[in-house]
């Protein structure tokens, strides 16, 4: 089974490139996949769990799952909902087949499968481009803003990451490779990252 | 003409990834040969000039060769042997051959050229056993020595990278590709590397 991951900076087109990536390659895909699992599992909304998860309430707690909560201040529901998605990420794992999973901690969840673990990053003023291209209708930020709630959404999954992992958010040692969209079109880039992980798994494989 | 540039960790095999991935795409090679040139124009033994420019007598100087100097205690001869460093990329570049150049901040100084920038990582157990199976008879030093050196060198080249460019060493977004050889033969990981840059320059080119 090979499972390869793609954790990201908003905006980088990382999802897409996972999108992409897992068509060209013919795995299974999972994203928001992973919050309607967690939404039914739980009876709850999946917009409700989305946000949940992706709230920025804890601040700086050295905390991995294994270690007691007891006596930290946390929003019990927050950290019930992390706790869904990692059963469910490992229940993915456990199907046995080839796939992509995008963001949510799963290179770490999922270490003892070992995946090919994929960092997407861009320069600042291509992601705030293409978050402008594609955002709601209804949004209408400015670049500055835009710009903020790119920082700020970066910021949350780098506590998250620090929460479940305990370990640093796109720290370039944590993953096999970092990529760096800017300068490509997402079409070539992920038939070259397609040949490139083919080269990986050959590679663990002899 | 196609330049791919080289940074690297110390101890991540990035040289030997430089060094592999020229002979496989038959481009010319630059790493030492840049020291030659400088110690051969100044007149200066070479292994003097290699120690110099890789001092770490500088601390947290935010400087570019295009800001004014006047003032700051620098040692004269490092600037000026960075410099003549720089003059010398630049000449490789203007020579418009296809080249792999190792380290030097040539990511930077030959950005006008549009080079394919790699930066080499590994994790640093396994930077530690290359060091420590490459290292000169003569040195014996145990892993905990090994680690602060490799820790010191990494630390100088982020110092310089500071001094030459203003700018961040090893930060993500900097380079087109961030590598981890950890886990890879070098010479497969060479191949895979060669065809991913492949894919870069056709990209550029389409």
């Amino acid at each position: 089974m090979k499972i390869i991951t793609i954790s990201r900076e908003f905006g980088s087109g990382g999802r897409e490139l996972g999108k992409r990536l897992a068509e060209v390659l013919d795995y299974d895909y999972y994203d928001k996949e992973i919050i309607t699992a967690i939404a039914s599992n739980k009876g709850l909304d999946e917009d409700y769990v989305a946000r949940s998860i992706e709230q920025d309430r804890w601040q700086n707690i050295p905390l991995t799952f294994h270690q007691s909560v007891a006596g930290i201040p946390l929003d019990t529901t927050h950290t019930d909902l992390l706790l869904e998605q990692k059963r469910v990420i490992e229940e993915i794992a456990k199907k046995g087949k080839n796939c992509v999973i995008v963001g949510r901690n799963a290179d770490v969840l999922l270490r003892d499968y070992h995946p090919f673990n994929i960092f997407v990053c861009a320069d600042m003023e291509a992601k705030i481009r293409r978050c402008l291209e594609r955002s709601p209708e209804d949004e209408c930020l400015n670049t500055k803003e835009m710009e903020r709630k790119i920082s700020k959404v970066d910021k949350s999954r780098a506590q998250t990451r620090s929460l479940v992992t305990g370990g640093s958010w796109g720290d370039r040692s944590a993953y096999h490779l970092t990529v760096n969209t800017s300068s490509w079109n997402l079409q070539e880039l992920t038939l070259a990252i397609a040949e490139f992980s083919k080269s990986w798994y050959e590679r663990t494989s002899s």
